[in-house]
């Protein structure tokens, strides 16, 4: 549409007012190397990278941290051993590559909102940073690089040992690291950029790897996120370096279906776009995002996790769950970032159903899918 | 005050200035028929009427969706049973008319915030959008219109048969629905405008009627809200087009007081007036907000409810109710849109007491009310 | 850094754009003795004082309510006893001072944000309000001024018996309260300013002395916030005055280690500073804010409590615990104004660890902090 007007509302997206939707709408702040950068116009991603580049490879990074730095404690001088399986549990591995690819918020063709079945316009393209899975010793990507990253799935005594390459390119250079939610590590493998602090795990430098060696224990249990921790995870996590972890319980029945859906925005200063997009698993409005299919009669666990500044509601038609697995009905829950809720339910109701954030301006800027349940 | 100065600050609430309570404050995104309609001043809700009025009844809420339709899966070519009561249930029965009518956010004469015992002036009536119930075959008026709707009663096994008429007025000329809660429903009574997909229930066009059958089901205990789901669901629901659901188990003991309690703004674009009004129940400040009455040694549930896209906590003073049922003992609870958290207790502690929402800001502009118990 | 530029972003944190960060961010309404006060920008908060300076002691703070205000209800008139302790139980007393005093958000010296290993600058002292722990009496102070206030611990079965003087100086002369949450009160002890209906721990006037008499009753337990509830609160309870209640149940161990971090924001319109800070228990940027220590084997109780406007999200690396005390296992959870969450776990992971609000934008802002756990 390249004559819309600035105000343009039909079939653009070009919200040229100030406003929550329009430019500056998205801003955050990072704390990078020293730096505060607001992140708040489209050249401002610009000057967080420069500054991340700038964040030199910290001592600790490259055997311990320093008994000499400002604020050391006996416990930065601790060494920790690598952790094993527990006894029959396996050794569970992935390969993985930070690096950035051409990511498009909208990619049906013709692009549509199936909610409303109406077209969309208007830029969807961004340079988004991805983990992308790789083959063993990675030989080749597994698959296209997304938003999110692979899924890490394990049980109960299992270790997961993930291999971290830094793929990122010159124009990107800075460290990035992993961080994971819910599995148990040692700071070495914590996957955060700490200054002085910072552990092996906390800075892989471009063109660097690592191997974090994390264990499923029984308060594992559940599903988590993992995203960048390192010099400017902010603008990192918010321009997609983030997957989903699962952790079963030792022998325990897995869901038939298992969908995880990261509720977050794609803003301009983030993306350079026009307008701020609300998505699921990095694509707005139904058809675009993740369409879950079930059966009657099967297991569903729908797992909603916050990745953005803001907070969410998740919403279903035609389900409810028991609340945190407690004994309070619900068909609509409060997720925060990096909080995840779950909605696990066995299925009885077919037809087509519209899951969706149930903070309107959300839904309204394409936080919401398909849920298709056949007999 | 006619002579209210833009930044005057006494008795008046004419808060000139840019700011979340000024007019821009309580913007919001509506995505309608293909148009997005940034309302955010007080025009802007003239425009989504209009967009709203351009959507036409999809061929899928006359008959069955077109298996022609983009996106089409052979779901939308299921058909549905109405649901029969289950042994022993009911059929409840309500008649319910979309309408507009003139609401006042704050009705007591002379008007008062009855916590701060002061006098409060400035424009306080708009033309709501209120579900009003009627009596049965759409008589006549079953009582004032107000916001938030009708309260649907029933029990475990029962089956809500709910008759809604789109009575808007020309100038108001759009299709609604009814869109449920907790409630069990099969794609035709889901009440949600869906585009192609739209089903029987999805598009109450402006002078039609439309009879939803919903299924009371054991996880439908509890308290719900609906709200519209039709073509300009977020701007209807923001001007009053909601209410609440109450589903009680079979046979167990109901609670000698029961109130919902709707935490909402209405603000400048939705409403035309000139300042945001935080309120509970479609009214601000306590006096006008529902004054709940217990008396020592009932049962009480008071069910708080959010209703726009903000979160809020809600407050009850001197008393304390076990989180989501579970162990954990709270008097303040957080709670996003279209989420309910209930506070039940056995009432011990007579006197005037506060509730509120605990985002402070929401508490300063209207929301709170009284709750009075007698010994 | 005199001469820093207002857009200049290294070292020093005046960033002077619009946006959330900038002055402007932080703003909230105060609706005091009629008046509605937006404080937006640093002169405003005088304003707020000046309103507060000029509301009058009620009647019923005196004696009784009138039963002739306007609204006045039959339990306006109700007398009640002041509680003792339940057999076994104890007075537990504390003689608590609202005081003046200057405070660094940034108490390093030098000034260092010690996750990121960088220096800090620009103005971090403001004027807070706080609740200051006296000895017996109110004959010296018992420790330093500080944010958060004392706290306040008892069993079940104890009376808390709170002495509170208004100290403030003149320049700020206005009534304070001390509102407990968790704990029992009848409408004496509230605490909380109702205009007409306000008994008589609900206005402290300058100068003046309160004793609060608060059982704990077996829902008691937990931890809690109090704070200002008085003519001004909400300003007030921005710039500092609130605390902490613990309420161990009785005879039940209690944790080797108990932490509480208020999670809130001293903003530009509330501090006169030239940025935001995003606090913990009135500190920003780890070393800053509290280090906990804990040794394995510990039983360990952090407990986090959202004491502004905003919803948080509470994270700690490297450790999990119940959700609610129930059967999810999470790692970080959401928070909203006043409310409190508790994360509590045998310590097993040694190390330093951080631990930070979710919410991107806070944690880069300053709302983190260290863990330090040693073998």
């Amino acid at each position: 549409m390249p004559n819309a007007k600035p105000n343009a509302t039909d079939g653009d997206f070009n919200l040229g007012r100030r406003g929550f939707l329009a430019a500056g709408a998205g801003a955050f702040l990072c704390s990078i190397g020293g730096q505060n950068i607001l992140v708040e116009r489209a050249g401002d991603a610009a000057k967080a990278d420069a500054a991340a580049a700038r964040v030199a490879k910290p001592a600790g990074a490259k055997s311990r941290p320093s008994a000499a730095a400002p604020g050391a404690s006996p416990v930065d001088q601790l060494k920790f051993e690598t952790p094993v399986p527990a006894p029959g549990g396996r050794v569970v591995e992935y390969w993985i590559e930070a690096t950035v690819a051409l990511w498009d918020i909208l990619p049906t063709r013709p692009r549509r909102d199936y909610w409303h079945g109406v077209p969309l316009a208007g830029p969807s393209v961004f340079k988004a940073f991805v983990y992308q899975e790789m083959t063993e010793g990675f030989a080749s990507p597994a698959g296209p690089a997304a938003i999110p990253g692979p899924t890490l799935e394990c049980e109960v005594g299992d270790v997961l040992r993930v291999h971290v390459r830094n793929g990122l390119p010159d124009k990107y250079a800075q460290a990035i690291t992993m961080h994971p939610h819910g599995v148990r590590y040692t700071p070495e493998y914590d996957g955060a950029y700490l200054g002085d602090f910072t552990r092996a795990g906390g800075y892989i430098g471009p063109g660097e790897e690592f191997t974090y060696t994390w264990e499923a224990r029984p308060d594992s249990v559940g599903v988590w996120p993992y995203h960048d921790h390192g010099p400017n995870h902010t603008l990192n996590s918010m321009r997609g370096l983030f997957g989903g972890i699962i952790v079963h319980a030792a022998g325990a029945p897995r869901p038939d279906v298992s969908q995880i859906l990261f509720m977050h925005s794609l803003a301009p200063p983030t993306t350079g776009l026009r307008r701020v997009f609300e998505c699921v698993n990095g694509r707005a409005y139904a058809g675009n995002t993740p369409t879950i299919q079930a059966k009657v009669g099967q297991d569903v666990a729908i797992h909603a996790i916050g990745m953005d500044d803001a907070f969410h509601d998740f919403h279903i038609h035609g389900h409810r769950w028991r609340k945190d697995g407690g004994t309070v009905s619900t068909d609509n829950q409060t997720v925060g970032p990096a909080e995840t809720i779950t909605a696990r339910f066995t299925e009885d109701n077919p037809g087509r159903w519209l899951y969706h954030c149930h903070v309107m301006s959300h839904q309204d800027n394409g936080m919401a899918g398909f849920y298709l349940v056949t007999p």
